[in-house]
C-alpha cells in the first residue's frame, strides 16, 4: 500500500515521523482543557476527551504492540475492557453510554498509558524494518485512526464548553475576516466517470473499489451556504413549515424543539453563536455550520435546489480542485472556525452533507479480523459527508474521502453545499 | 396519465368498475374477522383494522368529494382528526400510536361512513366525464392508495392474531405444495440501463423520472431463500455471529432478543410458524418470510453473497419477465402464503429487501398540494423492496414498483433475494 | 367468618343468591357496551372490559372450582395465562401493559366462559353444605372481588369513552339535582380510639387486626368539596404555585401538563365535564371528582386545611353515620354520577382520599397460599381512600374499609374531604 | 430557639466556631479525591462532588449574605441557576439530571468560591451581635445542610469509586474487627409515647409538633442485622420468592436484577464487597448494608419478623440510649464503615429503614419562605430512617432526627433493624 513513500528512507522512519507527529498533535488539543473538561458525556456522542486519549493509545497497543513486539507486557490488562470502542471480535467493553461515569484511570494515568505506549511503539520500529504488508497497513489504520479522533475531540470539546451557561471559551481564536460570499455554479455534463479510490496512498475500506457510476448532468455550487443565508431560511419560516421537511426531520425538530442550528444563542433579540472562541456575535459571512442533515435537506428544498450526491460531490471536487489547494482550511492553520472567501472551497472548511446514504460500492469487501469492524457494519442509517473540515489534518483527507454521520446530528463541523440538476 | 384506458368507453366507467372491485375487496379482506379484531394496535406499526377501512374512505371523501362534489357534506365532521394519518397539511390528526385506544366509531359506524362515501362517489362519477388530468390522477391514487392498504390489512391482521397465544386463524388456506427449491443464477453484462418509470399507465412520483444507472455485471437469483436454507443459517450460529451483521442489526437483535424470523415458534424442539391458516409446521420448502433487513443483509453476507440493489433488481426482472407471468402467486390466488416454485419468480410471492436505500430518483419532484406527503417525505431511514408480494392485488405492481420500509421491520410480507457481483 | 349468616337457613343458598345476583350485575354493567368497546387498553391502568369478565370468572374457576369440584374441566387451559392478573404463585400471566393486545377470546367467548362457570359453581353450591371455613372465607372473596371489579368497569369504561374525542354516552343518566353545598365542621376530641374490622361479618385482611390508635382533637368536614369550591382553587392560580404541592406531584403536573381534573374540558371558555351520560356543562354543587392524591393534597393546602387520616375519617364516620344511610349515593341508585346533598355523607358518592400511606396495621398477616397475594404486597407507594363511591355496591363497603391508589392517579371515582387539627 | 447555647459567650462565636469547623471538614472529606471524581453523575441520585461543594456554598450566600450582609455582592451571578437544587421559589435551576455535564466552574473555581463566601460569613458574624430569631435558625439550617452535604458526598463518591471497574479505594481504613453478633430483644409495653421533637436545640420542621401515639407492645433488636444473616436469606433463595417481596420491590428486582445488596460482588464463588477501603472479603459480621427498603422489608418477613416503625424507633432508643453512647460509630471515629459490637446501637452505623412512610406529624407546619421546601414538599413515596450511620457527625443526629429516602435505592448508607409484635 505504501509505495507513496518509496522516496523516503524508510518506512519505518516514515512511520516514525508521522507517530510522533500525530501522537504529539492530540496533546496539543487537549492543551488548553481543564482536567474536569476531560471526563464528561453529556450525549451519549461525545466522549470524554481522556476516553479519546486512551482508546487510540489502545489501538496501537491491541493491535500493533501486542501480537508483533516481543515480550511486550499490556499497560493495565483492565484498559482493554475499557477502552475498546466497538470492536465486539476485541472482547467485552464498558458500555458506551457510561464512558462519562468513570473517573478512573485519571487523566495523569492516561498521560502516563500514552507515554508507556509511544516508547513501546517506537522501541518496535526501532527494530527490524516493517515488511509485512497488513502490518504496515494496520501501523497507518492506527494513525489515521488517531487523526479522526482528533477531530472528534474538537468537536467533543466544543459540545462540553457550548453547553455549559458559562459558555468558556476552549481558546483564543486567530483573527479573520469573512469575504462575501460569491457563490458560483459549476457545471458537469452528464456520462460515466469513475469513483472511489486508486493510487498508491492510504485509503479506507470503504472507498475502495474504483467503478463506473453514470451522472445526468448538474449543476453544484462552488461555496458552502452561509450564515446570511441560512438566516433567510429561518426568517421565512423554515422551521415551521412541515412541506419542506423529510418525515424523519420534522419529527426531530418537534421532538426535540430545534429552531436553530447548533450553538446558535438568541440574547435580546440578537444571534449569538458559540465559537471555540466563546460566544460571539453570530457572522453573517461565515458559512452555517452545525445543521443536522435534515436540515440542510430543508434548506435546499426551501432554496429549490437540492444536496448533491457524493458520486456528483467526488466528480465536482476532481475536476474543480486536482490538488487540495494551499488556501484550504485545514486544523494546521489554527482558525478553529470555517471561513467564507472568494475561491472555490471543496477541502477543508466544513463537511458537507451529501444526499447519499452511507451503502458499500459495488465491490465493497471489509478488511479480515477485527479491523472488519472499523466502517462496514456502519453502512445503515446514515448519510455520507464530504471534503473534511477545519479540524481535519490537511494530509487526512482526500477527494475520494467518505465520512458518515447519522441524519440528525448536529455536533459535528458541517455545513452545505447546494446543487441541482440540469433539464 | 391514463391513455392506457383509452379503450374503455369512458373513464368514468373504468373508474366506476376499479372503485367497485377496489371497495369490496377491502370488505372481503376482513369478513372473517371478529369485531374484536378490528379495535387493536400492539405495536405502533400496526393499524387497527377499521382504521384502515374508515382512513382509505377518508382519503376519498377529502381529495376527490369534499373539493369536487358539489353539495356534499361530510359524514361525520370529526372523522377528518380521527382518520387523517399523516398529511400535516391536511390538518390535526389523532395521535398516531393511540389509534388502538379508539373503540367509537363502531365497526358498523365505519361501515356506513363507507357506504356513505362509495354511494356520493358513484353520484359523482355518474355526472358529467372527468376530464381534469389532476383529478383523474388523485381518483387513481386514491384506489391506489386503498390496494396498498389492503396489503397492509393482511399484515396487521397476521400481526394481531400470529401474536396472540391462541394463534387463531385468519381463514382456511388454499391447499398447495412447495416444489423443492431449483436457485438459477441469472447473469447481467456491465453496461448502462433506464431506471424508472415510463409509459402510459400509472405510476407513483417516486418511481418517476426515468434516468440512465451505470450497472457492472452481476449475477441475481431466480427466486428466494427458503426456510430451509434460513435454518441452515440459524443453525450454523447465524444470530450469534457479531461479524455478520451490520452494527445497527446486531444491536437490533440484542435489544429485542430476536434469533428467528417473526412467527416462528419453537414447540418441543420442533419449529412451526404461525400462517394466516394458523400455526403450522415450518414447510423448509416455503420461501423464507417475515425477516427485517437486518436479517436478510446478514444471511446474504453468511452466504457470501448479497443482496441485489433495486437498479440490478428491477433490470434483471425486465429481462426475465418482460410480462407479469400468469403464475405469479398475488392475493386474487387466495394462497395467503409465499409459495415455492421451480420457475423465475420476480413478482409477487414476497417483497424482497434490496441494499439500497430509499432515497429519491435524479430527476424527482414531490406532487403538488398535500398528496406531495404520500412519498416523498418518507425517504429517509428506509430501504427499498420490491416485486410484491402473496397480498398484492395483480394489477397494483409494476417492475418499476418501489416499495420501502424501516430495515428493523418483520410483520410485513417480505422474503430474501441473493445477488453478487461477477468480477 | 360468616356468623352474620346464621339467619340463612344455609350457606350454601347465601351464597347461591349473591352469586347470582353478582354475576348478573357484572352483565347489566356491560349491557350498555359496543363490543369494540370490551377490547382496548388505552393507558396500562385500565383494562379491557372483556379482560374483567374473564378474570373474575377465572377467580372462581381456580381458587374454587379447580380445587373442590370433582371431575371438574377448566373450560379452556389457555385461560389461566390469559385471565391471571398478578398471582405470581398462581402460574406465568400475559403481561398486564398488553392486555389490550388481544382480540381472542371474543366477548362471546367470554360469555360462554362465564356461563360456563357459573353453571358448574352452581352445580357446586347444590351439592353438600359448604362447611370448610377456609373455602366459605374463599367464596366470599371471590364476590367481594368481582364486586371490586364491577366498580373497576366503571372507571374502565369512563375511561375508555371518555377520552375518545367523539365523548359518546354510556348510558343515559338519571335526572338529579345537585342541592347547595352547605359544609358542617365535626369535631372529634383527642383521645384512644379503636381501628380496623371486629365483628362477625366479612372484611379483607388488610382492615383486620383491630387496635388502639391515639387521635389528637380533630374536625372534619361533613361532605366533600364541590366543583365550584374547586375552581375557585383553579382561577386563583393553584395548579401554578409550586408551594401548593408536593414536590413529586408538582413534577407530575409539569410532566403531563395537568391543570385540571380529569375529563375536564374546556370549550369556548367554558368548562365542561365528561360524564357516564356525556359532555355535559360542569355542575358547581356536584362534589369535585377525578382528582389524583397529588391535587386533593394542593386544594387542601390553599384550603388551609389538610386531608384527614384514614384513622380520623373511620372515627368520624363510626360517630356521625353508625348505620349506612339510606339517602347514600351507590352503584344502586343508578345516578352514575356523584351527588351533593345538604347532609352528612361519608359513605358511597366518591372514595376520599386520605392523608395515611397504605401501610399494614400493627398485627396485620397476609392470608395463606395465593389468596395472599391479594392485599399485602400492595402495601407501598399507595394512598388509602375510604367511603365507596357512586359504582360501590352498598353491601361491599364499611366504615373500616380500606381502598387503595396511587397519588398521581384521577381515573378513579374519588374526591376530597377535608379536616383539621383543633390546636 | 438556641437558648441551648447560653453557655456560649455569644452566639456569633459559637456560629462561628461552628462554621469553620464545617466548612473545612467538607474539604477534608473530598482531600483524598482526584480532579477527576469532582465531576461525574453517573445516576441521577448521585451528585459531583464540586456541586456538593458549590451548592452548600450557595446557600450561605443566597439565605444569609444577600439579605443581610449590607454591600455583599455575589460571587458570580450565574451560580444561582448552577447550585439551586430544587428550590422553586429561589429561581430557574440547571436540570437536575445534569449536573454531571458541567465541567466548569472547575474544583478550583469552587474552591475559590468557598473561599468568598467563606471570607464574607465570617465578617458578617464579625459585626454585630445577630439576635434575629429566625436568622439564627437560617444560619443554624446552613450548618445542618452542610453536614447532611458531607453525608451525601460519601454516598456519592463510594458510588463513584465504587462502580469502576478498577475499584479505587477512597482512603485507607481503620483497622478493626466485627465482634460477633449477639442480638438481643428489647421489649416495650403497649401504651401511649410522646413522638417529636422537644428541648431548645435545633430541630427540623419534620420532627416538630411533639404528639402523642399509642404504640402496641412489641419487641425491637438491639442491633442491627449482619452480612452473615443477610446471605443465609439470599443462600435460602430470598431473592426468588416472590411472596416475601411487596410488589413493587418484586418488580424492582425483576427490572434490574438485583439479587444482592449493592456494592457486593461475586468472584469465584467468593464474596466480596466494595468499601471504601476498596474491593474485600465480605465480612460476615459486619452490619449488611446497602439495602434498599424492599430488600429490608422481604428480609424481615423471611426472618418471620418485620422492620420497626419510626415510633417504635424513636421509643426505644429513647429508653435504650437516653444519651449518644460515647462507642456510637459517627463519621469522626473515621472508621468509613458500619461495626459491629455486643452492644445496643441505636445510633449511628447505619441509618436502619423503618416500616413508616415519610409524611407529616399532625401538627406539622413548613417553615416560611423559601426554606420552607427543605422538607415537607418530600412528604410522599420516601421511608423513613432513623439512627444515624458511620458518615453522620456525631452532633448532627438526635432520636427525633427523620430521614427519608425512596424505598429503592441502595446507595445510601443503611441497614436493617428487626422489630415485632408481642401478642
Amino acid at each position: 500500500m505504501l509505495q507513496t513513500h518509496e522516496a523516503v528512507a524508510s518506512l519505518n522512519s516514515y512511520f516514525k515521523d508521522k507517530f510522533l507527529k500525530t501522537r504529539a498533535q492530540s496533546m496539543v488539543i487537549c492543551e488548553p482543557l481543564e482536567i474536569e473538561d476531560f471526563v464528561v458525556q453529556p450525549i451519549v456522542d461525545v466522549s470524554p476527551p481522556k476516553w479519546h486519549l486512551a482508546h487510540t493509545t489502545w489501538f496501537f497497543e491491541t493491535f500493533i504492540l501486542v501480537p508483533n513486539l516481543k515480550g511486550y507486557r499490556v499497560f493495565n490488562p483492565d484498559y482493554a475492557y475499557l477502552f475498546n470502542s466497538y470492536y465486539i471480535t476485541a472482547g467485552d467493553r464498558w458500555t458506551r453510554a457510561e464512558r462519562g461515569h468513570l473517573t478512573r484511570p485519571t487523566v495523569k494515568d492516561i498521560y502516563n498509558y500514552r507515554k508507556y505506549v509511544d516508547e513501546h511503539f517506537l522501541e518496535f520500529l526501532s527494530k527490524e524494518e516493517i515488511t509485512d504488508g497488513h502490518l504496515q497497513y494496520l501501523i497507518e489504520i492506527g494513525l489515521q485512526h488517531e487523526q479522526q479522533h482528533q477531530e472528534l475531540l474538537l468537536y467533543d470539546i466544543k459540545y462540553v464548553l457550548g453547553h455549559n451557561p458559562l459558555f468558556p471559551a476552549y481558546s483564543e481564536m486567530v483573527e479573520h475576516e469573512n469575504r462575501e460570499h460569491k457563490q458560483r455554479w459549476i457545471s458537469i455534463d452528464e456520462g460515466k466517470h469513475q469513483i472511489g479510490f486508486h493510487g498508491n496512498g492510504f485509503s479506507f475500506d470503504n472507498e475502495k473499489g474504483r467503478h463506473t457510476v453514470f451522472l445526468h448532468a448538474f449543476e453544484i455550487s462552488s461555496d458552502p451556504v452561509t450564515n446570511g443565508e441560512y438566516l433567510e431560511f429561518m426568517e421565512s419560516g423554515g422551521y415551521s413549515r412541515s412541506t419542506l421537511w423529510l418525515s424523519d426531520g420534522w419529527d426531530w425538530t418537534q421532538k426535540h424543539q430545534v429552531n436553530s442550528p447548533m450553538y446558535w444563542v438568541r440574547n435580546d433579540d440578537k444571534w449569538n453563536h458559540y465559537t471555540l472562541g466563546g460566544l460571539k456575535t453570530l457572522d453573517l459571512n461565515e458559512p452555517v455550520s452545525h445543521v443536522s442533515f435534515y436540515e440542510a435537506d430543508a434548506y435546499a428544498r426551501w432554496a429549490e435546489k437540492r444536496l448533491p450526491t457524493e458520486f456528483e460531490w467526488e466528480v465536482a471536487c476532481q475536476k474543480e480542485e486536482p490538488e487540495i489547494p494551499a488556501s484550504a482550511n485545514f486544523v494546521e492553520n489554527g482558525y478553529l472556525a470555517p471561513i467564507s472567501s472568494d475561491d472555490t472551497q471543496f477541502y477543508g472548511n466544513l463537511w458537507e452533507w451529501t444526499e447519499s446514504a452511507y451503502r458499500p460500492y459495488p465491490y465493497y469487501k471489509t478488511d479480515e479480523g477485527t479491523i472488519g469492524e472499523y466502517n462496514g457494519k456502519f453502512m445503515m442509517n446514515q448519510m455520507v459527508l464530504r471534503g473534511g473540515s477545519y479540524a481535519t489534518p490537511r494530509e487526512h483527507i482526500r477527494s475520494t474521502y467518505r465520512n458518515f454521520f447519522q441524519p440528525h446530528l448536529q455536533w459535528l463541523f458541517n455545513g452545505i453545499r447546494l446543487a441541482a440538476h440540469i433539464q
